[in-house]
């Protein structure tokens, strides 16, 4: 039973396409190819071999890497297919020698970058009216399925043996861990009891009822099946060019972070992190920007990716994977602000304003994702709003994704915090509302009195209006915050997790919050069990010729 | 670490107000009180002691059943003031020493049962305007404070020492496990940083802060607690009055369901769960009316707690109770009906035609609830509709609750299923939408056209409409049915109730579904963890000297 060692070694989330093992990206006009090529001898650490396109993080950092770089430097492109190189394979999933290896805080949060991959193929759809079609040429299981599943549509081959499945029930005794469940029933709305028989069928579901059923969108003959894909993704690029006929033009290069990384600290340009393993606590630092935004759009394109919006967050979300994934001693995050209040508020007037640019949209929606990755990130979320501090709009989110916030008031009002345009809408969470609303969940009026303030936050008013939790005098203010910072490290990694989950979502729930609460909670609980990870369980025993051995009891 | 085993003896759900051991109950007027004085040496089961009024299986049971009793039995009593006879204690939640001892898919149910109890008591004021106050004269911790946050309101003792707390977290390393997170939030709508702030204070929050933050309604001097708290009930009380002004007169009693019981056997008058411990399947057959419905509502309320309609969901619920706590082995319940379904259709009529009648809308909110439970049970549920089933209105609920139907065409057209008006909207699920509309999220207007059918479904008439999942010649009927409950017995238990979980309720979530959904299952991930339970977890260590060890790894 793997437990939580041996611990991977430390991950780089940073690659390029000129340096993707796994995927091909192709472009033919408006239609860009992302083609699936999975090196079995490349996987991304030793002991498992990546067989019939089956991927592991390694593969998915370049997913994750490719979808990004299509909204950023190719905004020419409307469609993208999603296809496989290999003949008769699409994808096998997640590679299952590799998940019986991991401990179980790997397996976890590999789950969870993974569906964020996907949500980010959502996100694009919907906001950047980026469209996607998965076109299955053959064997489509579990994780592969579960990737068509974030396509806006699925075209499945017809050749009397290419199916897609869910297996991981009957075969594996865990469940689909990347928004299977959720997404077949919730965005596909295949009926429930249909949705049960498909999910426990290992071999999975073919041709006519596939389609009948709702598992896909058309099943068409080999013959037919190229001009068929290429047929949706131009009809779908036609939807995309509708939606979003503003994106055009050249595209932004995404440069490479490349931070300086030690044992006690990852340093980028905007962002430090920094570790103390003792105390299991690491301070994230992001410093606004260090001079007047750009005077357009058209001056914030030709900043490129240096545009301190972009790197800035782009930054924060490299630190936050590192964080999850290399750092499992890591339980408490302290979120500090470095810079110029005005100057970032004058930043966030500059990005609001020009919102209908195709760039500076991308700009916002990837401020959006990271911050929604922020939320999800299982390690508690102190903010630390200090002198020197510049928690104004954009980085206000920091503050009020936080746990909770403790605020210096150094009795000359030099410590401010301010809301921006960018609270009121462009940043959202994954439940749909934005965080000053899920704050102020019993007293929604104060969301636009509070939006509406002409003048920053000193650390009373910051208290009062509720966007702080805490104000303390300079003479407590050391003394509290360190104490509040042992006592959050020394409780229960587990139930801070579990709490953190269900307090931070309060309000409506939608597919994604679904994905994370709902699903990815019961596979957490699932990849516990011995029935699945066990000495004589189904995921241990895979691939070997004896039968897993169950508990029957039932919980 | 407590693994699924000892098994505790058999649990048995049926009790009377004249033979609580922890509860009592007593009237003034519209005012119930419901005063907890639980008996320390009464535990349900050997090796704890029940200090503190903290609580048990066999005290929720208690309570359970006063609130059901006061839905039927006291239709004058607007509101109920739930209070504590101990002096400056109210409730120290779950016993800790019964949940340590206990084995993991005890504790779930245990949970599950308590969760249900209290959402009975949200249900009772929402539906039949039954209001709850809680009288907070001392310590309210853990569960205790749980349930005070299903009553409608809280007042909270200010006498410089007592608190509402949830010290889960940090003392047990475990969650609150009653609905705390979700309510906290979503229901009293605590800001997440303030209820993060709660969650990890051990000794909780007191006086001025409590009412501010929320967490209370009111807080009073002790000398004025008494007169509050019977100013509060007044209040409630008209309130309950105005929303449910029919609701009045004299009270039906219910009457025991004293089932017989043998190993393999539960008999009801209209239930009978008959138990296959090899084959790990159970088969629970509920009988139709055996004389057609009384002609109104004041003939029903003289038919009493007898009346079909309500005696026979009061004998299913009693069966799934027991399937759950008492028969964990089981993972596979065959739902059956027997009788005459046009008969059925007719009961379904007069009760839907009586809904303004206090008696029949309990009636129909009894049923409601146990088809709530039936959703809730984590067993998989197939129902098989065969020759002499009545599968119309209300129990076709059963079908439509199930993870999958078989439906037999004999050629004859013989086997038939139908619906009522009762499956239109008074059995709602917890997602608040009928079975029928959680069924057809795809085909929303496919539910109006359905239930505007004239005639009952034949088998394909039934598939063809969506209203089962297989129509099965009489050929292949046997067989088929047969093979699909083996590979379903033979399936991962842990792996089919997280895959239940995640597909039964597609569609809208609510306070409830987050409850059971987000909650229940971060709940079950950490009772399994080391940190909780294992040989140094905290559940493991609570009162003894030593400090509990943690695996400070985050996941």
């Amino acid at each position: 039973m793997a437990q939580d060692t041996p611990s991977p070694p430390p991950v780089d989330f940073e690659t390029h396409t000129s340096r993707y093992r796994h995927w091909k990206v192709t472009f033919e006009g408006e239609v860009a190819r992302l083609r699936m090529d999975v090196q079995e001898d490349r996987p991304l650490r030793e002991g498992y071999r990546l067989k019939l396109n089956s991927y592991d993080l390694g593969v998915d950092i370049e997913l994750a890497d490719a979808i990004q770089r299509l909204r950023f430097e190719h905004p020419e492109v409307r469609v993208v297919v999603v296809e496989s190189a290999k003949d008769r394979i699409f994808c096998a999933g997640a590679n299952i020698n590799m998940l019986a290896t991991s401990g179980h805080a790997f397996k976890v949060n590999f789950c969870k970058f993974t569906n964020e991959t996907r949500l980010a193929l959502e996100d694009a759809s919907l906001r950047s009216g980026l469209k996607s079609v998965a076109a299955l040429n053959g064997t489509c299981a579990g994780g592969g399925y579960e990737l068509a599943l974030a396509c806006d549509e699925i075209v499945l081959v017809d050749d009397g043996n290419s199916a897609v499945s869910l297996p991981e029930v009957p075969l594996l005794a865990v469940l689909p861990g990347t928004g299977g469940l959720t997404r077949v029933v919730d965005k596909r709305k295949v009926r429930r009891d249909r949705a049960d028989v498909f999910c426990t069928v290992a071999e999975g579901i073919k041709g006519k009822r596939a389609k009948e059923w709702g598992l896909v969108d058309e099943v068409v003959p080999k013959s037919r099946f190229e001009a068929a894909v290429k047929e949706r993704a131009k009809a779908l690029a036609a939807k995309g060019a509708a939606e979003k006929p503003g994106r055009k033009g050249p595209g932004v290069e995404l440069k490479p972070l490349a931070p300086t990384v030690s044992p006690t600290q990852v340093k980028y340009g905007h962002v430090t992190l920094d570790l103390d393993r003792d105390a299991r606590t690491a301070t994230l630092t992001v410093s606004g920007p260090d001079a007047d935004p750009p005077k357009d759009a058209a001056a914030m394109r030709a900043q490129g990716s240096d545009l301190w919006a972009l790197r800035a967050f782009r930054e924060l979300d490299d630190a936050l994977l590192r964080l999850r994934i290399n750092h499992l001693e890591i339980g408490l995050v302290l979120l500090k602000t470095r810079g110029d209040l005005e100057r970032v508020l004058a930043w966030d007037g500059a990005v609001h304003r020009s919102l209908d640019d195709w760039f500076v949209h991308e700009v916002a929606c990837h401020m959006a994702r990271t911050l929604r990755r922020l939320d999800l990130t299982a390690k508690s979320l102190f903010a630390v709003i200090d002198e020197g501090s510049c928690f104004g709009g954009s980085l206000l989110e920091l503050a009020l994704a936080s746990d909770r916030s403790y605020m210096l008031d150094d009795g000359k009002g030099a410590v401010r915090v301010a809301t921006s345009a960018m609270n009121g809408g462009p940043l959202p969470m994954s439940n749909g509302l934005t965080r000053l609303q899920s704050r102020l969940l019993a007293e929604p009026d104060r969301v636009g009195e509070i939006l509406a303030a002409k003048e920053p936050f000193d650390a009373r008013a910051a208290e009062e209006a509720g966007l702080v939790t805490f104000a303390l005098d300079a003479i407590d203010w050391e003394d509290e915050v360190r104490v509040a910072c042992e006592e959050r490290a020394s409780l229960s990694p587990d139930s801070l997790t579990g709490m953190e989950a269900n307090l931070r979502w309060g309000g409506p729930e939608t597919m994604e919050t679904k994905v994370f609460g709902r699903l990815t909670a019961w596979q957490n609980w699932i990849f516990q069990r011995p029935n699945a990870v066990g000495e004589k369980g189904a995921l241990t025993m895979y691939g070997k010729p004896e039968r897993p051995k169950f508990d029957w009891n039932r919980t």
